[in-house]
């Protein structure tokens, strides 16, 4: 077998949204048919996926009867089972119908926002029976194009409102279900409150209970801002936070693409996956990595599935990759830690004592700044791990 | 006199490094000679500044003894007394100097770790000994282009260590000093650490002293990745961190240009300028005006005071465009909010019985989505304002 | 009267798709129901436009017989007749429809680039029994994600091919039509070929009746490239190649945004109306000032013509301030042109003497460098102009 | 040997400046001593290079004396003969200078526009004395930030004055010497004129000898507009017109990076290296392989050779990887190029009868659309090959 070929082992996930996307954007019709989420399961289950997320619309029509959503349900927890798929994400739509054209939590029409609260709790209720473990918030439409509609402030304020209610929500039903919040920082809306993962982070630790509350960053996102998605994610990982993923591709500056995953950036990629799987080291991420991504707009079915397969394939070449260039001697040299058993301790836990010590010890610029730092052969090994010649 | 001439009860700031800009820049040398900051002091005077705001460089040689150091605090002392300055924020040079060329508190060797440390203890000192209250971090270099190099989670970590050092240093002191974290997300680094006023929001809440620490977003750093820089100075305001500003101007995706406040994204700043000054009616930003920007390198001397009348009066102008704007009848009209009685308790604090309640609430999404909001008539008067029409 | 509004005079016009548009994205639905081309003319024309332009599909749904297009046709010119407006320019839709989803005059099948052609010539024929002087190309998916399909010099030598093979139609016809071309950098493609208003001109340099070719820049394509609008209709305009312009508003790097005129980068926008008014003393466009723009999604039906009229009338007003910017005495002494009536002859038209002359000529760089040129006042005094406050 | 290490035959260059950049940034001073070009010209001879290149100023400095051009010269020249290395191109520092402060060619001042062409006769003359054949013009600061300025058409104009003045004088010298203009879109201006390739190209169609000049494209420059740098080349290979390449790497949307080429978007990298070399069995590029970029400022003189030789390594591991990619078969299946007979000949070279036949062909755009182009799969295979897995 080929070694980057997918196994359910490596907990690759897929939305019932990026497999099943029918090609439709701002200039054209769709391309493809709609597949069925039953059919989405098996086709991922045949191609090693692990398991599979979705919105509760992707699953259930907007405004379905309680009879129409419980037999949808059943059949898909029968296709579930039968293809040993799980979903361990589930997330709201909060974006498509037009009830919520400015917004759903931050919304200046205080109907909407008890619009927006209800359906989630309802589709929270969908994720957990269906066996989510992780519940996502990507705000959709949270933003303005005319800032001066509503004060940022009072937006920020909204969502806190809804986030907190839905908390208490969550633990007054006994769910074991976490929360991560997704950012973006434009399209649909000219800006997006809370733009970055960065945004998201100081924002969690505002609310009523930030310990269930972490973030889920997405590749395309960061990097529509130019901002590096690695730091980002690093960011929330070391403060505890990564509670879940969305890999895909993107260029900077530019509209959301949602790409297969490593076909722009690859470096990026290698970085991230490297950081993901802790091959220098550190823990591994231990969620799920799943795929916010569809195929492009020329593929037919069978396009759609090469797509899903690529997307997978290159996370375990760059995961490979990442472990190689981790154990090679040249590049263990080169990033090995430096000590200095004098200076460490007076840097670290304050003393007045200390402080006066770090005064007085013996420190020439000139001489520290003349050391090369050899990032260029550092970096050089990188790209010939990365383009396989070592 | 002209009402949008700048007089010290606006609090209008600039750095000695900003008027002093000598013009050199990455393809070419100075166009301007260094002006003596006993100079500048007198001309931001004559030009109506409130204060003058410095890195421990910009007025102490690096490198400079004690003896030299003294002689040079006094002088610049004897001058703020005469001309009626003040100084309210100081902050360290960790950047230009070879020694930083990979970082300072997050450099890979502990020993320009412990120089960083130091350094800043040092300028710290000068600037309470000058009258600051606020001291400024801007990384400088606190990023990688090799990513390779360095954990990223190994640099926040050392960035806190730093910090928390620092904030036990003042306590230690007496300093009546806060702390502002500036980001910037990339320049002169490839990405820097902790990229947006977002990430710095973060980072602060994971402190040992989160409480003396807030943060100074700049215009241009946000606007350099695209970001609503509105809404980051709001979500910092509605958070109590807003301790800082950096004004300027800049356009998306660009080098760092440090523009002439208001001359590029004038409709942003009108926004900025009517969040920092409550012109709707919430609490004004009571910290100082801060210009950091620099003259066209076009300038001869007369040019860069041009230029720093140009950043006062633009504001002024700004402020006047904004008091008009949330003064009309028209406006107040379309901005209202909506109020409703039942559903907002259901929405707040999350009570089983109130979840009852929201989902048994009659709300038809069709008719919620059918009402205009009127948002293109409202951005019209907004721009209308600003273009002095109405 | 209100000084601003428009009136048919002014030549504004709009896209039956700009005003018609129903506010669906990629994250959402429409949110206003379609309007019936002849009520778009009623109300462009009570709005005070002074023409109407369109697709081809816009008017007559793709697959329409020849009875039913003729029916819509009549009936479409009685509206016109009867509100008195005009279609200035016509364009073909060939990017809606799945058989142009990878481009049209470029896709790698045969069958689709005949397809394209002929609905072309088909969509000129409606074009001018319109009314159309000009006929606007936008190539819409001519580009890739997965530039290995196709190289990118074939591409380019397919849209000579239509280029001219559409020519020499429009001249066997006998029409008085000529051609724009519209450059995109990239959405609904990664990347676009031929990505910018350069690009079309070199391109159009290359066919092989260059004179009837111009283009047709948009004011979001070249901003979301970050690329200097003013600067690439000038250079258009110098080359006699600005044959037709669609305004509209853009943050860069974002999305296809579309906003009202004027409503981002107002100073840019002001600097075009500047150009294309001449207000310094150049000759003015003379073609149609059209506006390619649609209303936010949060708008009703009301809201498209406050949209509508806020780009005509933001338009009116940035033209009332060129013309007292350029008619300032402050502003005419600073762009005063220099002359040197020994140099300049010296430096035009080489010959050997000249240059021998040239090169003996006393020139010293260090006292050229020396004068300031007060760039920072003259823009203070356009931003103050621009603001209203002289 | 390893196949990737560079040797003359390759044809690679670098720039005087590059490998001898000192590391100075807007925010630091220089961090390596500066280099004697003839050491650089020993060092990049024994790391396998062909040629180098350089500005007037990188060898003779600004306002150097005849004699010691001369000096400098001819020990220039000695280095070359000892280490069998040539100057394929040489340029003009047109920016360093302050006297360039607002432009050389642009300038508002007729004194400095002809101390500017002088400068450039000069350095042209240099250039022919070390054995150039290309001649590159960067504007280095041609453009503005306070727009109003100037007329960007008088810009244009100025700009066409000077190359046509030029071309003339290389005419009358006898000189063997061909033009290579480099567009870039702004920094350190705000924005520069002629803003990409395809301006530059426009731009060259209108000079008196178009046959004499071509473009000299820069990875960096054109990625920093996020515009497709493989479209740019192409659209310039496709009109005979690429006479020289700057290869270097750079972020979309931020400061010119200048960094190791391939060491940022490797695919793009990948992309043009197929261009050039015509791997997939068009002509190859026949000129140098340019490098114009430096080593991160992180580095010491060692650090620089592992720059050097990190960029050409990268190219020829790109060259290979290729070279498998167009001889796979797999590969080449799905980019055959699909014919019609009878379509393809009514679709070029119009006629009337032509025109009359394809508007009869059976065409259905239903049953076209429906074809699924496979290109998800084109692309990943065109990653694995990237990666080194096939």
């Amino acid at each position: 077998m080929d070694p980057f070929d997918p196994t359910p082992d490596d907990r690759f996930t897929f939305g019932l949204w990026t497999v099943g996307n029918t090609g439709r954007d701002p200039f054209g019709e769709a391309v493809r048919a709609p597949l069925a989420p039953t059919t989405i399961v098996q086709r991922l289950s045949e191609c090693g996926a692990w398991g599979v997320n979705l919105h509760d619309n992707d699953l259930v029509p907007f405004g379905a009867s309680a009879a129409q959503r419980d037999a949808i349900v059943r059949e898909f927890k029968a296709a579930l089972e039968e293809h040993g798929l799980c979903v361990p994400m589930a997330t709201t739509n909060l974006f498509s119908h037009p009830v919520f054209k400015d917004g759903a939590f931050s919304s200046n029409d205080p109907k909407v926002r008890a619009f927006a609260l209800r359906k989630t709790m309802d589709a929270i209720d969908l994720g957990v029976e269906l066996g989510a473990k992780t519940y996502v918030f990507w705000g959709g439409r949270e933003g303005s194009e005319a800032d001066a509609c509503r004060d940022p402030r009072t937006a920020v304020a909204r969502m806190r409102d809804a986030l907190d209610y839905l908390c208490e929500y969550v633990v007054d039903q006994g769910y074991d279900l976490k929360f991560a919040l997704e950012a973006k920082p434009n399209e649909p809306r000219g800006d997006i409150y809370l733009a970055t993962t960065g945004h998201m982070l100081a924002f969690i630790a505002t609310l009523a209970r930030p310990q269930m509350v972490g973030v889920n960053p997405e590749v395309a996102h960061e990097n529509m801002a130019g901002l590096s998605f690695v730091h980002g994610v690093a960011q929330a990982m070391e403060a505890g936070k990564l509670f879940h993923i969305d890999l895909n591709a993107q260029k900077i500056g530019r509209y959301d693409q949602d790409l297969r995953f490593g076909s722009e950036d690859v470096r990026q990629a290698f970085l991230l996956v490297r950081l993901l799987e802790g091959t220098s080291g550190t823990e591994r991420y231990s969620g799920p990595r799943h795929f916010d991504a569809h195929a492009y707009r020329t593929e037919d079915d069978e396009g759609v599935w090469d797509f899903a397969r690529g997307c997978m394939r290159t996370y375990k070449i760059l995961k490979a990759r990442a472990q190689a260039f981790d154990a090679d001697p040249a590049v263990r040299e080169l990033i090995a830690e430096q000590r200095d058993a004098v200076l460490e301790p007076l840097c670290k836990g304050y003393s007045r004592e200390k402080a006066a010590k770090l005064r007085a010890a013996a420190l020439d610029p000139a001489q520290l700044a003349a050391r090369g730092l050899r990032y260029e052969r550092l970096d050089q090994l990188m790209m010939e791990h990365l383009l396989g010649v070592r």
